[in-house]
């Protein structure tokens, strides 16, 4: 295996994101075999029938014996499933395999690396792609899903430089762009721009339904809404795990958020029409300075 | 005029509402004349520019004077500043002309009209178009907007059946679904489906922006924060007039919502990832049956 080309990948969890992390580089050379591991039986076969692996192992299945041979192992399930997946990854992968993750949250993930890896933990490269639709599963994985897209990644101390020049190599291949960043730090931005607005809006859509009157209310909105909640089509099981896995980051920001709707309310309490609409105006040129000024990631 | 022709028609506010309406009569035949008054002399121009009025005239010029001969007259203004359009066609306005309006809130519209229209309020029919995008302008306004939209009628016990008739037959012809509903109902409904979403995104994206980290958090930011946003590119002077016009409501919806963000919390809390699961996952059910069921209005 030269540094670019990965003789064997291991995709645990092939869906959106594994998935289309196996086909892009399969599709340009990259990678001559790739084993699927996952909890859907179905899932699989619908991987294979894709070309986006060669083989399929349910998680009950001998899977482990697929790392002794593998170079590159990727953890692409919900971020709950890896303090386990670690623990089976520990005694069976190869010495010179390089691991890594798909997760959103990252202290969490080196945490339960940090549990199981011993040795092999200085070729975890913990990364995080910032991209994704609000679809799941196998077939919802398209080969250019991470093209223009960010993927960060949080090396460690103890960060082999071969590792993470091996990681950062496939996404490059994938069309991503790379960044670097401290796993603390990404867990706070990304606790205010993803994970919190998943969690709104998983509050909002469930408050709604759970209504009298929901079916009435829900046939009369429209497309703001629509695209207001389309986070919450998001994979529940994922979103859960992230929102748990980086729940103090996250009630930082909750906290923040509902004093800022407590102004908003004595806003409203006030009539202060004046004061209401500097707010609405700072927001608009807000998102329209970032909309113009970024060509960033794509992440649901 | 018949029934289901409009000689003249006067639109105040030329702007995506307003000037839709206006494009779509024209292009299907069921207006001769357009006549669009407004705040800002470049847009009226660029509205003429585009065939969407006939003649435009800014509400520092005697646009009163249009009034005498119109057959329906469309407020399609931040509804603000209704009270005083009302004033001003009160004394002005033809004795078979019909009025109506697009604003987004219906109570403070109403209250508007009766304060001004005197015997003319029984041709004053309150109207909603559930439609629009986050652009405004006339340049934003293209004659398909109301396809297929819903569009919410609020008539009074005073409101003539045929008035009420003549709106509906533009809707109608507009390729809208017309509704009807108590406005006290409508104002209820729409705070919870579309005022407070805005208001929570205006907050949240004036929140982020106020951070002196702000630049870094946005750039990492992906399509999900984007889409959740895009309520926050709307007119800022619209939305904040809604908001105040109907902030009883909306209140009472922020303050269930801040409610249901403190379960949210309680849960982040407890570390209770089977009950935010749950949570979730009814939010997740809730909008896929929600999309499915409903083929309703458009609306930002």
């Amino acid at each position: 295996m030269t540094a670019d080309r990965i003789g064997k990948l291991v995709v645990v969890g092939v869906g959106l994101i594994g998935g289309s992390f196996a086909l892009a580089l399969k599709r340009c050379g990259a990678t001559a075999r790739v084993v699927g591991v996952g909890r859907s039986r179905e899932n699989l076969d619908a991987a294979q029938h894709r070309g986006i692996i060669d083989r399929g192992l349910t998680l009950d299945e001998a899977w482990g014996d697929e790392l002794a041979d593998a170079d590159l192992v990727l953890l692409a399930t919900p971020v709950g499933q890896m303090p386990s997946l670690f623990a089976t990854i520990a005694p069976r992968v190869g010495a010179h395999a390089v691991i890594t993750d798909a997760g959103s949250t990252k202290r969490d993930v080196i945490a339960a690396a940090r549990a199981s890896l011993g040795p092999a933990m200085a070729r975890f490269v913990p990364g995080h792609p910032i991209a994704g639709t609000e679809h799941s599963g196998a077939g919802a994985a398209f080969e250019a899903l991470f093209r223009d897209k960010q993927v960060v990644l949080t090396p460690l101390a103890e960060t082999e430089p071969a590792a993470l020049a091996r990681v950062s190599a496939c996404w490059t291949q994938c069309g991503a762009v790379v960044r670097h960043l401290d796993a603390l730090r990404h867990d706070a931005i990304f606790a205010a721009v993803s994970h919190m607005p998943h969690a709104l809006v998983f509050a909002l859509m469930a408050e709604l339904a759970a209504r009298p009157d929901a079916d009435e209310c829900l046939a009369l909105a429209g497309s703001g809404l629509r695209d207001f909640t389309r986070l919450a089509s998001g994979d529940a099981e994922m979103w859960r795990d992230v929102c748990i896995a980086n729940r103090d980051a996250l009630r930082i920001e909750l906290d923040a958020y509902r004093r800022a709707l407590g102004r908003v309310d004595a806003l409203l309490a006030a009539a202060d029409g004046d004061a209401l609409l500097r707010l609405f105006e700072r927001a608009r040129s807000a998102r329209a300075d970032w909309l113009e000024s970024t060509r960033g990631g794509d992440e649901v």
